[in-house]
């Protein structure tokens, strides 16, 4: 008996070792529930006009309520926000524009009633972070279409339940990654696409923005408050989302593995400390955070995330091909041909009319820069999203693209705390991603380019 | 009898899992023999005249040895190489210059009789990689210091094996890294060192150096060879260097941990069978490599290599900060008090004249800018290894530096080659780096700044 004991004894610990083979921590993936469908390239029947209803009126959902009244196919018919004030606020907006009159939602659980009218077919989320899911998961069991602003998922465990939900509904659920549709960016896809760069190898993304001016903006603290209780990169999106979609992740290949290591908290805690007047133990975020990754095809990507010290604002956006280069920070650079030696600007000007985004027209262009959001960016996003649920199309990011880019920041917390051990990043589309050749937008003709 | 012995596996395995606890690869730290003692801030009696023998006589020695026919203090006693007419030449050269005559030798076996000879106090390694540390090590066995050319060593046997040597004779070992004495290296580390970035929390380095115009100019085509033979960042000091040492790594911090990722080789791979004619299966290194670490006191650094595809020149040089940042490549920016704006470049070479370097003055630069080598930090770093060993001072760089900054290539093909895990970076002062408080100088007035 005790011999057996000991056998087992001894098994089971050659199964924890076995485990850990290679030192890579794996999380649970959960299977498919009976009842679940991919989502990866869903579509639904075009819709005339695309209901709107928007909660969460602060700093991104009142500039969302000013650029929808700038699309076509769409009508706002609904806002939510937490604050009185604000919800008057977009509401006489739009009156004073010439609007229909809209239903509107106060509190907390203003969301709800939302999503439950029959008068919405899309819920457009712009409220805190740790708030987007509950949101998002309501929506979807009410038969709503959700976007969500970035970060749309704040742990693995929302990141799952999204993409559960989504599968189960059959419903669209995208993030609202504006940074895909920067200008440079949407140029240098297009190029990645054509080859331009050789096959590129290496990707760098970051969300390096001191946010020192920007702190009191936040509802209730929300931002520094989740940056203290929270460690790994709490903002990949606008690093990863545009790098994502130049090596085609969740499209013929996958992220595989991330380590992440961050540097000691001393602006973070000391922010704390200068507006509790209480001394701060116990900030999480380093004050500047890197995640490496792997994917399945022999990639690399580095993610930076730091909105603590001062340094100039940085999102990289960082291709290295093997025949070719492209980098937006601290300034452009695009090589070509083999050559080390990037364009001037009069040659990368020439060279990205050569290679024009597929979405991109001159009115579109036009309007963009007028309405504005970012630069344009922000309209590109909300158009493209509109366009293609009023044609019945497949949206340009799926649930399983807000997954891969969110899990990241618990991903690299557990790394972190692990002695930056490697940590396999799962595949949320469960072995889908292989379905599907590269990056691509879909087209009102039914073609996808 | 089985019960024990399934009780002695059980055991054995635990030890195993125990092993891997927070998932971090060890090293074997060999302890202290007897005989050796610290090296850390090692000082001779001073020489007068240093007599000077350069090993090698390729690309680095050559321009070595027009470089020391400028410096004060020192005569070129003795020449080697593997090539005669390479000694030839630096023998002719010499004496068309007017300098004495030297002694010369040729072979692969020239160093040691050169090492035996009285008339050398200083062996000066310039020689390809994967011989400099069999040179070194039997020069100090002859009782000569040593400087070698960068990587010093190619491997943690290496490293430990230059560390022991010098501990036990007691001898001056220095790698010679330029980087460190290139003037917007000197500028900011003298800054940091003032406090103007605050505390320096993380830094990056790089060697992304296209070398498509080069592979043909080394002997034996032994570049070549050794990417491919080996995997991590095979070149890692040029980006290491000058950030380790604004970051006081050996002196009072220490770099702790390492993580390893690269990309699958395409041009390397591509460059060996254009050359070769045939397949080829067995490229080791990455196109592109990054190693990311952590340090004791908190602080990260990041690592590039890339000399396979082509891509702007870049050592990337970045000092993230606490109140300040600074970065060189692409373009040189400077922040100050708290600002996330650069400085202007009237303004950036205003606050560099407020904090000159303490081992420049007007002479010197103005003859290394005469002298050269890339741009005159080849000489700077001559004339301050020249300068120490006249004055009898400890060195700017010592074996410790050397060690921590060359033996990243082996333990990243070891995160590399085991998933990426995070592996310990072991403290090759065994300990004594916590006796120092940050990067200085030693001055012929006994100061140290």
């Amino acid at each position: 008996m005790k011999n057996l004991y000991s056998l087992l004894l001894a098994v089971l610990l050659f199964a924890g070792c076995a485990n850990q083979n290679n030192h890579i921590i794996k999380t649970d993936i959960p299977p498919r529930q009976p009842g679940q469908l991919s989502v990866l390239q869903l579509s639904h029947e075009p819709i005339d006009t695309v209901k709107v209803a928007i909660v969460g009126l602060g700093m991104r959902g009142e500039s969302a309520v000013y650029r929808f009244t700038h699309l076509p196919w769409t009508a706002i018919t609904a806002v939510c926000d937490a604050e009185q004030d604000r919800v008057e606020a977009s509401v006489a907006y739009l009156s004073e524009r010439g609007f229909p009159q809209i239903d509107s939602y106060v509190g907390l659980e203003g969301y709800k009633p939302l999503c439950e009218s029959p008068d919405v077919d899309l819920v457009y989320i712009c409220t805190d972070w740790i708030s987007h899911v509950p949101i998002a998961l309501y929506a979807m069991e009410c038969g709503k279409h959700v976007a969500i602003e970035v970060p749309a998922a704040t742990s693995l465990e929302e990141c799952w339940a999204l993409v559960d939900m989504a599968e189960r509904t059959q419903l669209h659920c995208m993030m609202l990654e504006n940074c895909c549709y920067d200008f440079f960016e949407l140029s240098c896809l297009e190029m990645a696409r054509q080859g331009v760069f050789g096959e590129v190898l290496h990707a760098a993304g970051a969300y390096n923005h001191t946010l020192s001016e920007y702190w009191d903006e936040y509802w209730n603290n929300w931002r520094l408050d989740f940056n203290r209780t929270h460690r790994g990169d709490v903002y990949p999106t606008h690093g990863l989302g545009p790098v994502c979609q130049v090596l085609g992740i969740g499209r013929g290949d996958r992220i595989k593995t991330l380590v992440a290591m961050d540097t000691k908290s001393v602006n973070g805690k000391a922010l704390v400390e200068q507006r509790s007047g209480a001394p701060c133990e116990d900030f999480l975020s380093g004050d500047q955070t890197m995640t490496l990754m792997t994917t399945e095809q022999g990639k690399t990507i580095l993610i930076e995330h730091n909105v603590m010290t001062p340094r100039p604002y940085d999102r990289k956006y960082q291709l290295v091909g093997t025949e070719g280069y492209a980098a937006k920070y601290p300034v452009q650079q695009i090589c070509v041909e083999g050559s080390h030696r990037s364009l001037d600007a009069q040659q990368m000007a020439s060279l990205r009319e050569q290679y024009p985004s597929p979405i991109l027209d001159e009115q579109l262009t036009a309007t963009a820069k007028t309405v504005g959001g970012h630069g344009g960016m922000d309209f590109i996003m909300d158009y493209r999203l509109i366009y293609c649920l009023h044609y019945g199309l497949p949206l340009d990011m799926n649930v399983y693209d807000l997954a891969t880019w969110c899990c990241i920041g618990e991903l690299g917390a557990i790394s972190i705390e692990n002695g930056n051990a490697a940590v396999e990043v799962p595949d949320f589309t469960r072995g889908d991603y292989a379905k599907l050749e590269g990056f691509s937008y879909a087209f009102s003709d039914g073609s996808f380019r």
